[in-house]
């Protein structure tokens, strides 16, 4: 059985979108991952399909309804097996390579797509959703943020990525913290004025093995403190 | 003139994507913004349309020419007016609301997607890109990322979103730093025995104010100590 996404959603003609095209894509077309969508506004009981409501307590904007929410989770869980259910949420805990690769591991993932002002609580804490964020900024909805989301599990799955290895998923896999990747060079050895640097083209793998980590950690303290903080915390 | 986004990639059927349905697909469709795509292959100047090559210094992957993405880059440029050029990439500094907001308020972006291991350094410095990372982990390509950055910044633009306004941008917008949003209540009152709390059916807008503050707090100091220690340390 392969792995499996489905994603709740309003706007199911936003899937596969990035994902049906190259190497995901023919991953896809291949059979070894699978992705359907459910249309949220199917699972709503009245007859103008409303999903949503105006926020109790007051404030702009529209709240989905947990009973149209957790409908739309019941269909989707039915007939197993059990996938874990993630939420994608400003308010949730940032996603990282260690979430990718738990999710790629199991069986699948059901991602559940907001719109408007998010999710009821209740419908959150009832299906014990895994709250999950991409980043501190504001989407037009959930959609684009699972697309990145899978993007990140499906290219994890077996044979997808072929033999294709990855400096940056050694770098975010370091369980001591992550450090930056160090920056690349290719041919020609210069252009435009501008030469690789002597010890990459020195053939001495130690040098160019402290250069590049002298570089990789430059970057982490330079554009990520935060990153860097972690770092040097788990090896106090 | 409207705001004007041209991706620099080697897949660009993976565009509009997302963009093209929902509010922003409908900005699109009116002119509000538009998207334009150019592939990076086109740029090769050999017979097989080499676009990389491998790492100077060893390891595993291929590096995008400087040579090439430079080409690509001179030729989204033409014409101006002047656009940033946007590189997504691992190691760049994080995305964030203030970013969305001043790429909004300009005339528009050049976003460059890699693939592979990335690209030259030297095509980084020379265009003076500025490279932002949409979060710690791994993707296929900048394709996913430039999608969701575009998503977060012509939901901005005049016209799009209509009246809507959100919370989730308030919180994001607060120059003091941001703290995650409180949780969203709609009806029905009670749900599978979950009541909606009390305080927000109360009436009394200074008491909700107080809980959804509280609620925030609470929330952003278990799911994002990042953030939280960052609040702290502007207001003291």
């Amino acid at each position: 059985m392969s792995w499996r996404a489905t994603a709740l959603t309003l706007f199911p003609e936003m899937f596969p979108g990035t994902l049906g095209h190259s190497l995901a894509g023919r991953a896809l077309r291949e059979g070894r991952w699978s992705l359907d969508t459910l249309q949220i506004r199917d699972f709503a009981t009245d007859r103008h399909r409303t999903v949503d409501d105006t926020p109790c307590g007051g404030g702009a904007g529209l709240v989905m309804r947990p009973d149209v929410v957790d409908a739309a989770c019941a269909a989707a869980l039915a007939g197993g097996p059990d996938r874990p259910l993630v939420y994608l949420t400003p308010r949730g805990r940032l996603m990282d390579q260690a979430l990718a690769r738990e999710l790629a591991s199991g069986p699948g993932v059901v991602l559940v797509c907001g719109r408007y002002e998010g999710l009821d609580q209740r419908v959150i804490e009832a299906r014990a959703m895994r709250e999950v964020s991409v980043g501190d900024f504001v989407l037009s909805g959930g959609e684009p943020a699972a697309l990145l989301l899978l993007d990140a599990c499906v290219r994890l799955l077996p044979g997808v990525m072929g033999g294709a290895d990855s400096a940056a998923e050694e770098s975010f896999s370091d369980p001591r913290g992550a450090l930056l990747e160090y920056p690349h060079y290719t041919r020609p050895a210069v252009w435009q004025g501008r030469a690789v640097p002597d010890v990459l083209l020195s053939g001495h793998h130690a040098a160019v093995g402290q250069w590049r980590r002298d570089q990789a950690e430059a970057a982490t303290r330079e554009r990520r403190p935060d990153l860097w903080r972690r770092l040097r915390e788990t090896q106090d």
